[in-house]
């Protein structure tokens, strides 16, 4: 490829409305244009880059035996009233009518369509094991779409679906996918970690993500540093506390006029923060739900919407607490308790003694509260609560500490969950009618992109991985139009390697050297050969990967050798 | 690849619901399952099929010089309102609304997104020529889909769009897509033409629509034995007829009690069908007309629709004949006219003398009708019929036949149209900014899949060529399961042949026979070879080509040499 008939648009300012790294290198390099929000046009810059992850993805899930196939972006109403995802799925699913006034969706997922393929296509036990993929377009209403195809409402996604008459085979498929999905991302060369996740609204038992670790990453993983354990911290089980201590303190208010959180009133008082405890106000199916956790940690969402009645619970309004406790928020406590109101405490707040909570008196908290004295023990103790680095890990060896990063991949053993909604059964060996086990394995090829610059950029641009690279190697010649031996030389050099395998880019625009090497810089490219005048006299070219601080002067042997390994 | 590990599903009864042959072998080789009307499943099958023809028409679109992109599916509405088409496009536009009340489109074409990606991408004249192309999944909600995918709702289509500064280099590039297109057609094997056509809902001044021979086809074509006249009928123009003569007979009225059509007229009357006038009552912009073509001729709904106040023509109600001409439908004729009927008479029909037409009196029609003498001219002489086989040439260089294709490719001179309407402009060489004019050439890629089967298929199945089969070759197993000898034979032919480029399947499923020789013939893989003990024995294997009569018995050496070529 020659630059000069490539379209390349690269720009120098950083987008103001590009929050996060990868957003806005992708802006600069011209991999990407919003057309909308949430919709992205990938410009043949970007389209490169994606279509490489495409490919990789595509031959590891083939190596794995999965089979590809192409399912309708378009979806009827029918098939998602079957499993109840039409009203539960919630506003992310994008609902159509067409001329006809029947009803359907952009597919989100593909759960509904290859189970009505399954009941169809599968008739007998002879055909399962099998795993049908597909890479396909997909479509989310994200409320807010932001950080650009990191989270786009129109995505590019390998969703796979496997079908299996026992657990043991589904066991064995879910392994296979779970060590290809390491291939996959080895082989795109990204830094990352198979975690323990929830399953949320696609449902199963056992699921796992892969994240890119990034500092940026939207996700926090937890991990031991004593044994493999690694969960999304939306899963991680808080180690139990303790027995709780005797009371030791007498209960007293302390005035606290202007200190609304637990910071501020640890300061005021002098004492630790793990000795107050923070009261936050839900409103769930039964009513009005006081959820204690410690000053020091902060409450987990996942872990509380699997409590009972709480699948969809909300904050409680500012006329809602009032109503309830008398009080404004940063004065709330669960002293008083009262028969409509349900008192949650994290297992840490039920194993505190000589606690801090508010008074629910506008101005004052309460110090010295104890459970059993001062008031009753919680309605309900559980792990509602993130864990922390420094906790112990919930495997019982080593300590946890905290990473982030970038969700790429989830796989999921769903079990029967639609396969029976959707009546969709095969014939066992004893010819009996039985609803087979499914598996379900995701990798978001379009957040890929996004999440390799995230974990890999610098000052002046996009440090890919070989394998993502738009071009392995960029050859720029200096002067091409004063000097036809060194254009030629560079055609030649640009020929020959990519007649070697190594994917290659002629930089024959015709740019002065800083303006070329910026560019080159800033899309990524991950090996740079110079064509000068200078270099041919001397029999040389000027090598320099992304990565190093220096160019070196190598000769044609050389430099083969250096981009072959 | 080993059929025991991938999805075979053929089905041996005719689909009810399938009417052409295409759709009848895609359901029963298991290349497609429907969804939901107009939207399909592509099976593994499916999808290898539909993947060669996309890897062939991306190779030669790179070849060509184009620059493959990736634009959104879903557009937003503003886009469409500044070309005007977001009312204009009609019912086939599917208009969608997010959760924020946005409106949106899912996209059937990309005109108005790559003219917004042009505008922001291209500033100057150097950028250009340039030619941005995609394959990428549309949708067009057809009142009626059918033919399974041959007219689906969601399909796969290549589009690209080219940026000129002036029309030498529109030309250049149209000629080098026209060219391209050919390539493709030849390279995927078909028998196809390149007809002039009209350029619809695209607009645009030149265009020629790619037609795949097939007698199913729903386009008829109009070509000249004389010369490389090629037309879609849509646009042929009807040969001028010579002048009118002289009126010989008087004018009579004739009793046609049930005789509602120019056929059962001619034949009461005993007179040729060219002698009778066929009236065809419409409603324009400007109320009622009668459109006047010769019996043994039909209107042409594009050219009457270029004619002014008739872009929107619907036919009449049989109220508003009633109210207009007293009569019913069957009977109508251009006598007694009325200041409120526009009359529009073909060319053909101008020319005419003692001519038959409707008397607008039920039961009856009237004879030796003469232009002038018994009625006024008509208010518009235009040609509006379809040419027929047997009329001269319109270059005026042979007789014009009749031939039916499928449309698979269409090519359009686009001029500034989208370009001026939303504002895209780049600077000339003087620096002035110039409003680029614009190509746009579409492939339909799913739909090639179905008109390549309607050119090849026997009443075994399907007759792929070579280009787009699944696989070239498909080595049958007999008995793998009795002879370990033969499996391993059959295994190691396998892998030699894909080794040697030939993309080859092993039929390992253990099958009978004749079960397996009816799957392969009916999915259409153009080679078989049948390894067998008895083979094996005399150093041989069974050869068939799918479109031959009889099996060879060939050597490795033979084998090898025969699927090389």
């Amino acid at each position: 490829m020659r630059l000069s008939q490539f379209h390349l648009r690269t720009v120098k300012e950083t987008p103001a409305d590009a929050e996060v790294v990868s957003h806005q290198l992708m802006l600069r390099a011209g991999m990407i244009r919003k057309l909308a929000a949430g919709l992205y046009t990938w410009s043949p810059l970007g389209l490169r880059v994606l279509r490489k992850v495409e490919g990789i993805v595509r031959e590891e899930m083939n190596r794995a035996g999965a089979i590809e196939l192409l399912m309708p972006s378009i979806q009827p109403r029918e098939l998602w009233e079957e499993t109840g995802r039409w009203e539960k799925f919630g506003g992310q699913l994008l609902k159509i009518r067409d001329r006809k006034e029947a009803e359907y969706c952009y597919g989100p997922t593909h759960e509904e369509v290859i189970t009505d393929f399954a009941r169809n296509e599968l008739s007998s036990y002879k055909q399962l094991p099998v795993n049908f993929y597909q890479i396909q377009t997909k479509f989310r209403d994200e409320i807010r779409p932001r950080f650009g195809v990191m989270r786009a409402r129109e995505f590019l996604m390998k969703d796979a679906y496997s079908f299996h008459v026992d657990e043991a085979s589904l066991a064995d498929e879910y392994r296979n996918m779970y060590d290809t999905y390491g291939r996959i991302f080895t082989r795109l060369g990204l830094k990352f970690r198979a975690v323990s996740a929830d399953s949320g609204a696609i449902g199963g038992s056992v699921s796992h993500e892969f994240q890119v670790l990034a500092e940026s990453g939207e996700d926090a993983i937890a991990f031991s540093d004593g044994s493999d354990y690694t969960a999304n911290i939306e899963l991680a089980e808080a180690f139990p506390p303790g027995p709780r201590q005797e009371a030791a303190e007498a209960l007293r208010k302390v005035e606290t006029p202007t200190q609304k959180t637990c910071e501020d009133v640890a300061a005021l008082m002098g004492i630790a923060l793990d000795r107050t405890v923070k009261s936050v106000a839900v409103m769930g199916d039964d009513g009005f739900v006081l959820v204690l956790v410690r000053g020091d940690h902060v409450v987990n969402e996942v872990k509380l919407r699997k409590l009972a009645g709480l699948a969809d619970y909300r904050l409680a309004t500012e006329a809602e607490i009032t109503t309830h406790l008398g009080a404004d928020p940063g004065f709330l406590g669960p002293l008083q308790p009262r028969a409509d109101i349900t008192v949650i405490a994290d297992r840490s707040v039920a194993a505190m003694h000589d606690f801090v909570v508010g008074a629910n008196e506008n101005g004052y908290h309460v110090a010295g509260v104890n459970w059993g004295r001062d008031l009753p023990e919680a309605d309900i103790v559980a792990d509602v609560r993130n864990v922390v680095a420094g906790d112990p890990s919930p495997d019982g060896k080593g300590t946890l500490g905290i990473a982030r990063g970038i969700e790429v991949g989830h796989v999921f053993q769903l079990g029967r969950k639609y396969a029976e909604a959707m009546q969709c059964t095969v014939l066992d060996m004893a010819g009996k009618a039985v609803v087979p086990l499914m598996g379900c394995y995701g990798i978001g090829v379009s957040r890929i992109v996004a999440a390799a610059i995230e974990q890999n950029n610098d000052a002046n641009g996009i440090l890919w991985p070989e394998a993502m690279a738009p071009w392995q190697v960029a050859v720029c010649v200096i002067n091409p139009k004063n000097d036809a031996n060194v254009a030629a030389a560079a055609e030649t050099l640009h020929r020959e390697l990519n007649a070697a395998g190594i994917d290659t880019v002629l930089d024959d625009r015709g740019l002065r050297p800083g303006q070329m090497f910026a560019d080159i810089e800033l899309i990524g490219v991950p090996h740079r050969v110079v064509v000068s005048e200078r270099g041919l006299a001397a029999g040389t070219f000027e090598y320099r990967a992304r990565t190093a601080a220096d160019a070196e002067q190598l000769d044609r042997e050389a430099l083969f050798a250096r981009l072959r390994t």
